[in-house]
C-alpha cells in the first residue's frame, strides 16, 4: 500500500511517498539516473538500516557520507564536511544528496544541499516519526550555533519525501512519544476531526509494538495539514507560523532545562501553558484544555511545568527567541480544538501568569 | 553627482548607487531605520575607511564584526563567527547586515545575511574595483572550502548597494590592475561600444591618481551590463553563464599558479586563451583577438600563458571544476566584440592546442 502526498509549491513542489521502500525505491531510481548520489547518515541510522538500504541508494555513482549522531553534530563544521566530502566525490550541480536518518540528519542534509555550489537537490528519508511527521515536510533546513539552536539555515524544499513506517519498529519509546507532541499539534491548530481520530486510538499510540497501519495513517494526515499549511505560506510570513503552537513556551522550558526535557516533552508543557493563557484570554474554553491536556497525557507526555523553571526566567528567554519582533513576544493560540491564530499583543504579565497556573 | 542603476528584479530587485558616500547615506539610514545593523569589515577596510564611517553605519543599534582581512579567512568558519556575533547583538528576522569591503567582504556577508535566522537583509559597501564592478552586484555569496572556492554559498540579493569611487584612491595598483581584467571583460561579451570608451581611455585606466569621472562612468556601464544579465537569468541558468568569459581557463591557471597569479591576471591569461580558441574555431577574427590582447596590454595584464603551465595539466583541473556538467569542459567564446556565446561541445584536443600556442 503505497500513500502519495503532494506538496503543491508553484516552482519546487514534489511528493512525499509512504509505505515500504521497497516500493518507493523505483521512483528514487528514476530522480537519481544518471546523476552522482551522496547519502548521508548518522552512526545510528547506520546501524539500523536495513541490511542493502545504504548500498541501494548508492548503488550508481556517488558515496557516503557518516556523521557521529546526536544534536551535538548539527554544526556548521559537519555542513562544511558534507560539502567537503561531496566535492571529494566530485559531486556537481546536478548532482543529489538523500537524508537517511531524524530529524539532525535532514536538517543538516538539507542546509548542506541548500549551499553546496549555491543549492544542489535532496531527498529526505526520514527514519524517526518525528522527521517523518514534522522536519522532513516544508524545507526548513538549519544548523546550531553555541548562541541558539537553528540560528543559521535556508529554505530549500527536497525533491521527494519517502517514508516508511516500518523504521518505526526501532525507535525508542521516548523519541515516538515526543513526536506525539508534534502528532497532537497538528489536531489542536488544524483539524478536530483528527485530534478525535487521535482520542479514539489513544491507546495505539503508546502501544509497544507500532501498528503500522495506524502510524501510516497519522503519518500522512499530519504530512497533509503540514503540506497545505507550506504551500500557503512557504516561508512563514504568515499562516505556517501556527506551527510553532507550543514552541515559544517549549523552547524556553527546553532551554532552560538544559535539554534534560526533550523537545517534544517541552513542547507538550508549552502547549499545555499556551492552552491555559487561551482559556484565560477567552480564546477557547475549559472542556477544550482539558481535552488537549487529556490526549497528550494519554500519549504519555507532561501537561505540567516543573516549579524549578521559574516564569520570569521563561519570559527572558522568549525575549530572545528568533521569532520575537522588537522583543515583543508572539503567541500561537488556539480557539477551539482544530482552530488557532497568532497574537502578538499580550501583556507579558499575562504570559507569566499562565506559566505559573501551569507550575505542578 | 549621483548615478542610479537600477537591478530589476520582479522580487527583489534593488538600487544601486553611484557617488559620495555623504549623498547615499541618507537613503543608508531610511532602510536602516529602526532595525538592528551589524556592520561587517575586515582588519583592512577597517583601517581605510574614512573616519566616523564605520560610525555612522553603527549609529542605530547595532554593532560591528572584523575578520582578519584576505581569502584565507573566507571559510565557513567566519560566517558562522558573523551569525554568532549577530545572535550577540541580538540581531533579529528583521536587522541588516552591512558588508565594508572587497569581494571577500562581500561574498561572506552576503553569505551570512544568507543563512542567518534563514535569511535577512543586507547592504553592500563594496572598497575595491573588483567588488564595484563585479561580486557586489548579482547576489551570488559563498565560502571556500579546502576543496575549491565558492563550493558553498548562496543566491541572495543585497538591499541596496553604494559605490564611493572616492574609496578607489587607496586602492593598490596591482588590484586595480586585476578588476580591469573583469571590465574589459564585460565590453568583450557584451558591449562593442563600451570596449571602444576603454580603448580611447586606456591611459586613464592605470594612471597613478585615478580620475573619477572616468573610473565613475566606468563601474556604471560595468553596473549596468551586470544588472541586466542578472536580471535576465538570476541563478545562472543560461546567459549568466557568459560572465564567466575568461573564467573557466583563469581558474585552472589560478589554480595551477598556487595564487601566485592573481585572480585579475589569470582571468586576462583565460581571456586571451579564449580569444585564441575563437580564432582557431572560427568563432571571431584575428583582429578582434589582437584587440583584445592590446587593450588587456595596455591596462597592465598578462596575455601569455607561462610555459610552466601544461596544459594537460590544466585541462584536468578544468574538468573538476563546479561549472563542468557531466566532465564535459564548458567554455565561453566570444564572436566578435561586444557578443560572445557558450560552446560545449568541443574535443579536449581543441582546448589544448590553443593553450600551447599561448604559452610565453
Amino acid at each position: 500500500m503505497l500513500d502519495t502526498v503532494s506538496v503543491a509549491l508553484p516552482e519546487n513542489g514534489y511528493d512525499i511517498l509512504i509505505g515500504p521502500l521497497s516500493e518507493t525505491a523505483a521512483r528514487f531510481r528514476r530522480l537519481a539516473a544518471g546523476r552522482r548520489v551522496l547519502a548521508v547518515a548518522d552512526t545510528h541510522t547506520g546501524s539500523i538500516l536495513p541490511e542493502g538500504t545504504a548500498l541501494f541508494f548508492t548503488s550508481g555513482a556517488g558515496g557516503e557520507f557518516v556523521f557521529p549522531a546526536g544534536e551535538a553534530s548539527k554544526t556548521f563544521a559537519t555542513a562544511a564536511a558534507i560539502c567537503a566530502a561531496a566535492a571529494r566525490q566530485k559531486c556537481d550541480r546536478r548532482s543529489l544528496f538523500v537524508a537517511l536518518g531524524g530529524g539532525v540528519v535532514g536538517d543538516l542534509t538539507g542546509f548542506a544541499a541548500a549551499i553546496y555550489m549555491r543549492g544542489v537537490d535532496f531527498v529526505q528519508v526520514p527514519t524517526s516519526l518525528l522527521a517523518m511527521v514534522d522536519s522532513s515536510v516544508g524545507g526548513k533546513t538549519g544548523v546550531d550555533l553555541p548562541e541558539g539552536k537553528n540560528l543559521a539555515g535556508a529554505f530549500h524544499q527536497p525533491r521527494l519525501v519517502l517514508i516508511d513506517p516500518a523504521f518505526l519498529r526501532t525507535l525508542p519509546m521516548r523519541e515516538r512519544i515526543g513526536a506525539l507532541a508534534e502528532v497532537i499539534k497538528y489536531g489542536v491548530i488544524l483539524d478536530g476531526a483528527f485530534f478525535s481520530f487521535l482520542e479514539q486510538h489513544a491507546a495505539g499510540l503508546t502501544a509497544e509494538v507500532t501498528d503500522p497501519a495506524l502510524f501510516g495513517r497519522i503519518i500522512r494526515r499530519c504530512c497533509e495539514l503540514k503540506a497545505a499549511i507550506v504551500v500557503e505560506d512557504e516561508q512563514e510570513h504568515g499562516r505556517r507560523a501556527l506551527l510553532n503552537y507550543g514552541h515559544t513556551f517549549g523552547h524556553a522550558v527546553e532551554l532552560l532545562s538544559n535539554f534534560s526535557l526533550s523537545h517534544g516533552e517541552s513542547v507538550a508543557i508549552g502547549m499545555a501553558i499556551a492552552g491555559r493563557l487561551a482559556v484565560t484570554t477567552g480564546f477557547w474554553s475549559r472542556e477544550d484544555e482539558l481535552r488537549q491536556n487529556a490526549l497528550l497525557r494519554a500519549a504519555g507526555l507532561p501537561v505540567r511545568l516543573p516549579r524549578k523553571y521559574n516564569a520570569a526566567a521563561l519570559l527572558e528567554i522568549m525575549r530572545h527567541d528568533k521569532k520575537c519582533r522588537d522583543g515583543r513576544v508572539v503567541v500561537v493560540l488556539p480557539c477551539g480544538i482544530g482552530r488557532a491564530q497568532v497574537v502578538a499583543d499580550l501583556e507579558p504579565v499575562r504570559l507569566m501568569e499562565a506559566m505559573e497556573q501551569c507550575h505542578d
